[in-house]
């Protein structure tokens, strides 16, 4: 793995093939690198959507084995279920309403599967630069993260169906109207509101569907008895850990595909950049996780080392472009103290959040939200702070409204009974590890 | 993630880059997108091969956990030497093999290692548009693919290195003969027989071999007891649901690198629609199955839900290309029909498929590649069951032979002590989770 | 899946396009097909980097579940923290210093960030070809391999922040000054040592730092007593499966990735015959196992075979250009041979390598290191065996120095007391699977 100077060897081909062209010479003098070809940027734009999307997909994988991982193994086939439900789900909603809704559409109006009313046919490719149903396929996979951030916290109590229906809802128009704020052209972009790929639109978002859902819910049985906290450990860590790398993976698509454009030598070494930061973000909050646990708890606390994973990877979303790699640690490294100090806070007010998602998903969001401006000079704190609370509220209340509305016609709780046997065997009449006896 | 207008920008570029050729002005009135040049072409069609290749590899990771989940403790270190040993006895068959009687060769015949007699050299690359190395790779794992459909049915009963054995001639010679019909350009591709990325090729030869096996093997001990069927529950359902997540990634690659080519726009909007029609297909599949096993059976069946997934992947995947995203949809949907109410046909028959591949594999393929000319106006209803039934007679019946030949030479099955004391102890001298205790 | 004649198609376009630019006459008459521009060359090497670093990064999951597959139960949490931690650790080290020590650098020397000193502004990027941050993800993520390979032999005794210690010590200094040697074009490389992807460079060099740490640290309680070698057999086979398959695929990035190039038909022929014979050696590790574990212990040994497939992609790690494909899997083959005989070897020296690591990175390293004049006529036996033991000198020596200076400073072991626990219960205060009671 000698570094090669590729360029050189390419340079003198294309001398080579100028020649028999007539134009080597004002090849060799043109001072600017020849650009891609149309259909070159055309296809390099639309390859980095569906390479990004595959592995932004697979974090539906990433979700499920954390919570699997995460949940009494009484629980963990009905997680597994919701998240195999949710991301199909997600898939049907955006396809049916939040894509339209999201980017907006005069024709058929925002309720209008996407194949019939928008650019699906792609009859003008070019007008748009990619492949049109590759940008769905990346946009939905977005969408699936941000319903997958809802079930770990609500694992182990709810119910099987008013979830999926609480998806459908979140993924068809509570995330398609924020999104469309800011990705759709709308009042926040206006506004200037930066949030390269998502940190507010789909983590925070997430995380205040999660909350309010967590409010209406109520905690565990048996997690806050007696004004003491009781922890209840996960069922299987390696699962939880491969989760993790999963996400990390998947967050290289994630970050590094909402560049959305690879045709041209800037955006290649920006996917590049991105690509670095993320890394470097999530490192730094796994090991801030390792120092601080073993210094305040005198252990290191495996399952928030996780979170501090994903807690630098949710801080550096908002903007994995602008920062210096040494930003990137700091704003990372700043996500592994939330989610190791966020916890407690939250027990404190009796909310159980099974995986910690709030800590890594909501309030890592806000941070890296709000931090944009220090490395990008296209965005303030005070527009930030906007774009933070508008989307904060806007999202919580119909969330919270939503949730209410299932409690009070469907139940969203399950029974006492059911919970404390395990949803597996209340929902779905069968056993994750029908052959592990308990200890 | 605003959408950009990213060729805007490229055209710019051109332009630039173009006046200094001097010939801006053409390239402006020149209605048709500049092409990319024959090198990116190439690379790009190698890319895909590679890229989408290394998901379908992967697709073997998910087959063997899918197959360790759904397996008793006391099989799954075993099913796993099968999944990793049918892949690699998959890679040296149709290495010495396979490629050649699949894609014909007139000089060192049909049985001559690949890089001994066949383009291996890539002397002519440009001849074909692709390295023959990257093209070798992506049929492989398609061969593999088929190879690991087997063993998930026969599973908990069968001998190893019979098993094996039987692999070797599934990947040497019963998959390569009947791909060639098709994909090298034999008499069922003259015929107009469609099947884009191997519902029929694929996953129902896999799937008739399958069956072959199992009629030939017969049911677990205690499974169809004084004509009831016992349930036999899965070990591990987490890991089967991360083997279908792997399955579902791996499937984009499948389909979409069925393409064959990324070089130009129509390529690169081609594996997008794949991409996305993939994608609904399998969402589809889960939400039938959900939907029907909560109606019919009562409970949400998980297991059911995972074979919903691959049911409605299978589905889709004669045909990705041409259907509107409602078609598909509707597409993967009867493949959740499918895989709901078909183990309990195969029960009638007392036919013990372990981890229900007969009605995700086979009778979804048949699904898949009959309703082809619902959408693709190439393909003919009668061609497609003429191809459909061509395949499925070869492969069953010289699978029976194979199944046959090697019960009354060395056995397929094992004891009734080693399948009571469970193939990993027996059959590998250790178990899969020696510390688990079983209830 | 026909094949096609994709080329024919694109030239046409060319045609077409050369037409209305007036030198369509030249470019059919061109015996050479036609070069990216300079730009797609930059984007295709740089999305080689990416895309392949991506799988790269991923085996650091594969080696998490490899070793917490083949731990016993109680050490199964500790080795997640130690994985996730290392790979963070690495990549810290290598910003900080590594990158820099590896490929020298005047103005800020070597112990300097990436993005302080050295071309991290991508500021010159025609002048390397990719977007240097894209090439430090992909060398970042190689060093977090070495990292990976010590894990898991000292898995089970050694306390977790003096290996997190070593860690930093391989990653900062030990691996980036031998790596620096040959990929730095250092005086390795000028006597024309051979090492395409790093058999040596980076696995042996695990390999060797994994040695000096088992020496010091000294074998489990209770593995060799009286003389006698108890086996200690891994609690999650299933899961030490899935390792191995994370690690075969993200080998096809490690050495597909490694060709650093993907702008030019011959980069991209070679990126196809480097997976196929990666694959191939995997093949051909994975089926000399299963035969030899047979013949020799009369038990197939799923331990063994999965060694066997990375010991087969080691192998060919030095060279997997060069080879033919029947060459790849005699390579590989070897590999299979080295990991089902070097594990008694070990035992008669007392040493205690958890997971097989030194047969399979170290020994395996060696031979793939050694053979490749065997296809490579640029490499010579003397050179590549010099090769072999300067870094084997340098990193065994230096690693047990720095082992020793941690054992008799912070001390490396953990109490017999605590080991006997677990490590989880007395590191972490927890269990990886706290429900699951051991037999």
């Amino acid at each position: 793995m000698k570094k090669k100077n590729t360029i050189a060897v390419a340079t003198a081909a294309l001398i080579a093939f100028g020649a028999s062209q007539g134009f080597a010479q004002e090849a060799v003098e043109a001072a600017a690198p020849a650009p891609a070809s149309d259909t070159s940027v055309f296809v390099f734009n639309t390859l980095l959507f569906l390479v990004m999307g595959m592995v932004v997909m697979f974090m539906a994988a990433g979700f499920c084995m954390l919570e699997a991982g995460l949940v009494r193994s009484k629980n963990a086939a009905t997680i597994c279920l919701k998240n195999i439900g949710l991301y199909s789900v997600a898939g049907l909603m955006v396809y049916l309403i939040g894509y339209n809704l999201i980017y907006g559409i005069a024709e058929g109006g925002f309720i209008a599967p996407f194949d019939i009313f928008w650019g699906a046919d792609d009859s003008d490719p070019m007008g748009v630069g990619y492949g049109s149903h590759s940008d769905w396929y990346f946009q939905m996979v977005f969408v699936a993260t941000a319903a997958s951030i809802v079930s770990g916290t609500l694992a182990e109590r709810i119910k099987l169906f008013p979830f999926l229906i609480f998806t459908a809802l979140l993924t068809g128009f509570i995330y398609p109207i924020q999104a469309s704020w800011e990705w759709g052209a709308g009042w926040l972009d206006a506004k200037g509101f930066s949030d390269f790929a998502g940190s507010t639109l789909v983590h925070s978002t997430g995380g205040w569907a999660a909350l309010a859902g967590a409010i209406v819910l109520g905690p565990r049985i048996g997690k806050y008895v007696g004004g003491k906290v009781t922890p209840i450990p996960g069922s299987n860590l390696p699962l939880a850990t491969l989760g993790t790398f999963i996400l990390w993976l998947g967050w290289f698509g994630f970050n590094g595909g909402s560049q959305l454009a690879l045709g041209t030598i800037e955006d290649a070494v920006a996917v590049g950049r991105i690509f670095v930061n993320t890394n470097m973000a999530a490192c730094a909050g796994v090991v801030t996780a390792i120092i601080l646990t073993q210094v305040v708890y005198k252990k290191v606390d495996l399952t928030i080392v996780l979170n501090g994973a994903i807690g630098g990877l949710v801080s550096i979303t908002a903007e994995p472009l602008t920062p210096t790699i040494g930003l990137a640690i700091f704003i990372g490294a700043i996500g592994g103290v939330i989610v190791t100090f966020a916890v407690p806070v939250l027990d404190k007010f009796k909310i159980d959040d099974v995986v910690g998602a709030i800590p890594a998903h909501l309030l890592c969001g806000i941070w890296g939200t709000i931090i944009v401006p220090a490395s990008n000079g296209d965005a303030t704190y005070g527009v930030q702070a906007l774009g933070i609370i508008a989307i904060g509220v806007f999202v919580f209340v119909v969330s919270l409204i939503c949730w209410l509305a299932l409690k009070y016609t469907l139940g969203i709780r399950a029974s006492d009974e059911d919970e404390r046997l395990g949803l597996d065997k209340a929902e779905l009449g069968l056993e994750a590890y029908p052959e592990f006896s308990k200890g």
